[in-house]
């Protein structure tokens, strides 16, 4: 099924969950480091707007260097609470917080992809409801002790325990809250073959 | 997070995944074949009603052997297209043709679970939403060539290639799918401890 054979796919991201991701998806590809960006999100833009931004901003540190017959993915994963942004925890007590507030509650996690050749480039964002049940404080703790979801927007992985005893319902793609809409980026690897 | 660690758990199931998803939920437990079961449907039941008498036949074949601080878990996964419920493929055509009925359209897959003590039993049915793409004959045909699908109802597990390329939305748990929905099953856990 690699409709891309002639070309040579680069994933600059450091998550290790993206790059298992694309591979399951059956591409060949090379993980490059993402370059560090200052990810400072213009005033008046929300949501998927915001993911987008930040994915074309990972992909516009390496204009000019993309190769002929090269393909450039980056991408960058936010999670919305009633249209706030919640970030990676800074500590323990952060990671608390930011979980108490998505207990019992439905957010969205929305992902940002940019994908670029020399000759082109797409943008686009995959957005996934997620309902928590009502996390007790044992629970939660028990997760962050024993998980650290430090690395983490939201403070948690849906492929860890909390996602299997606390997530009650998803609407959307489940790859997509654990990092890369990969449904949507077979469909727009297509357009680059 | 044990609640349980008084209490033996035997889960009756050949399935490795079901095995994988009550292991990522922290329950120790031990596997035990499930027996062979007469899997007839009553005329006139359908959809959740169909998973929960399926588990409920599995969980009745150790009728008087579930010993005191026993808790036994059966589970039975259907996939369901317009209230048709769709078998495990016999062959490669067959295969072929039900992946061919599920492109474009959405299906429900159903699991029932039935848990059992010495003294109760709770049975229940959680159902997920699934939509699939368009599918090519290719993507068809790549997908039953190299997954061999033959064990699954429906006749594709969403966490292999086709679930990656093919789905473009749930609505419900994904670990449901999968064939276990592990969430529900921690909340009724806890009634037996």
């Amino acid at each position: 099924m690699n409709f891309l054979s002639d070309k040579k796919i680069l994933l600059a991201s450091k998550s290790p969950r993206r790059k298992q991701l694309l591979k399951d998806t059956g591409f060949s590809f090379t993980v490059i480091k993402g370059k560090e960006v200052d990810e400072s999100i213009p005033e008046k833009i929300t949501g998927k707007d915001v993911a987008i931004f930040l994915a074309d901003l990972k992909a516009d540190a390496y204009t000019n260097e993309i190769k002929e017959n090269t393909i450039l993915i980056t991408a960058d994963t936010i999670v919305c609470l009633n249209d706030k942004i919640l970030g990676k925890p800074k500590d323990y007590e952060d990671a608390f917080n930011i979980l108490q507030s998505l207990s019992g509650k439905e957010h969205k996690v929305i992902t940002g992809v940019s994908v670029r050749s020399a000759e082109k480039q797409i943008s686009f964002a995959d957005e996934t409801s997620v309902k928590f049940k009502d996390l007790s404080k044992e629970e939660i703790d028990y997760y962050i002790t024993n998980y650290k979801p430090y690395d983490k927007a939201g403070a948690y992985g849906i492929q860890e325990w909390i996602g299997y005893i606390g997530i009650t319902e998803i609407k959307g793609s489940y790859f997509n809250v654990m990092g890369l809409p990969v449904q949507k980026i077979y469909e727009i690897l297509k357009k680059f073959a």
